[in-house]
């Protein structure tokens, strides 16, 4: 059995699963942010220690635990290396985990969780071997499986949102310049929504806005695109041709995978976001057709099943190869 | 044994190996330019008969005969997509060979030879896993090694001289815009000589280009950069820092490749490249300090040991599994 922890920003979730990764128990709590590393990972083992206890289960019967972590991760060394919204750097969680449990301890990036977690899911009626997942949030997270297994590269690969795709363009949140999650996540589209909205008070969308005081999200200029604001069309056009299709073209070009998955909030705009990118990305791709773009699958608990399936040797030819 | 064919715009060099991939004898001839595709099989036929018959080996002990072939090469069914320089477009080489030689035929993209080649030479002495090799000249050849074999994804992986590093930047010899080989690769880098020799008519290479009439080459400006001349120390400095380092930031922002080679006549510049390059990399990826960058080993016949080491299931993922 596996015990699979999601490590969010606002809650830990925790789970535990059978060796065929099919969830038997799980539960959460809030993350104690603000709090020193050493008081979360108290958190964590509380909570594993409740787990098998109602459950029975004895730490002997445990063949690993696998935590999702937000940011990036060191999973070689085990460390969480700027997680945002937690009140740490460079910890090395595993060490720490390990004075509660003696059993293998893995962490590995949540979007990592993500991508190992939508492949196994994948796999169970198809089957396939390269994969790309991006998750499109505050920030635009990636998980590469090649040939089967999440590829890490020399550890710390995957960091698909800060591929450059404007040369000197806008700062990005990692402080560097033109990278894809500075035009493409939803952040990014929430200030391009806004600066529409400035610029153009007269449309239904800014006049919407400005009447109720209500945040746009990503969800908003979607909304008002789909009621043919012209501003809002203009700027969801923008965002997945020009933004979001040059990031997905650079993806197909360089790796050639067979599918990439697409999952976030933005996701659930589905064929009204999927059907003009496809035919963005095909006119941006060397060779256009040959990957698959798709919403990921809703799954409920991918940060814990894939922290879990990454403690499994099949999935992960990073721990062992590199 | 093997035979290995590197089909080049000029030449076609053929040799024939043992199974440990030395060249036990060698010939070459010149591309029959301009013929019909059927011509260019008669003619690298020829050759192979040739030195077949010069070593005294019958057909029935060579494993596999493998080409490699400029441009985009679609090595899962055998075809030449758009070679530069032949009269062929859509050409099934593999299909015509097999009308002269009743043995398997594989054919391979010459930047994802070199990058074998390269790999297979580094492993003699060190061993790698991940890297990523980058040909650097008319336009900008990739080709990636995981997991100690050759990544084609889908089957067309590897363009990175495609990815894109401009949003609707400058226009590629792809039709596209803004590619990487646009800025990056030795032609890019030459019209970027031209055009500051254009704009400041005074400085010490542009007197010399114009009172001698000689065209410039990848090499001039570095060759003035190093002579101090300010203009080509500036040209040199954002081909290094802007455009040559964003690509393969990328790279490693995205693969985290163990090393990646570069080669291609720029490489000579060696350190004059190398040391700025790393800096600006170093500056603009995610984690610095991850992935080696190095120039290419000088190998003689790279196209020839590429191109039969991708015979070799041990080296060629993509053969039986994608």
């Amino acid at each position: 059995m596996y015990i699979g922890v999601d490590l969010g920003g606002s809650f830990i979730k925790i789970g535990l699963l059978d060796n065929k990764f099919n969830i038997l128990n799980k539960q959460s709590t809030q993350t104690p942010i603000g709090k020193i590393a050493n008081e979360l990972c108290n958190c964590i083992s509380k909570q594993i220690l409740k787990i098998l206890k109602n459950t029975n289960t004895k730490i002997s019967e445990i063949t690993a635990i696998g935590i999702a972590c937000p940011g990036v991760t060191d999973s070689k060394n085990g460390i969480l290396l700027y997680p945002p919204n937690l009140n740490m750097r460079n910890f090395n969680i595993v060490n720490e985990m390990k004075k509660y449990f003696n059993v293998p301890i893995y962490i590995e990036n949540d979007s990592n969780c993500a991508a190992i977690c939508q492949f196994h899911n994948t796999n169970k009626t198809k089957d396939i071997s390269n994969m790309v997942l991006l998750t499109i949030g505050t920030g635009i997270g990636g998980g590469i499986i090649i040939n089967k297994k999440l590829y890490k590269g020399n550890g710390l690969g995957g960091e698909i949102g800060h591929m450059k795709i404007s040369l000197n363009g806008k700062k990005c949140s990692c402080k560097k310049h033109g990278c894809f999650e500075a035009y493409a996540s939803a952040s990014a589209l929430i200030k391009q929504t806004k600066s529409a909205i400035k610029k153009h008070p007269d449309c239904k969308m800014a006049k919407y806005i400005n009447s109720t005081g209500e945040k746009p999200t990503g969800k908003t200029v979607f909304d008002f695109a789909k009621q043919h604001d012209p501003v809002a069309v203009l700027v969801v056009n923008k965002y997945i041709n020009d933004f979001l299709a040059t990031g997905i073209s650079n993806i197909i070009n360089m790796l050639s995978p067979q599918a990439i998955y697409i999952s976030g909030g933005i996701s659930n705009e589905s064929d009204y976001l999927l059907i003009p990118l496809k035919q963005a990305v095909n006119q941006k791709a060397l060779i256009p057709f040959t990957t698959d773009i798709l919403i990921c699958d809703d799954l409920n608990d991918a940060g814990i099943i894939g922290a879990a399936l990454i403690c499994s040797n099949h999935y992960s030819l990073y721990i062992n190869n590199t």
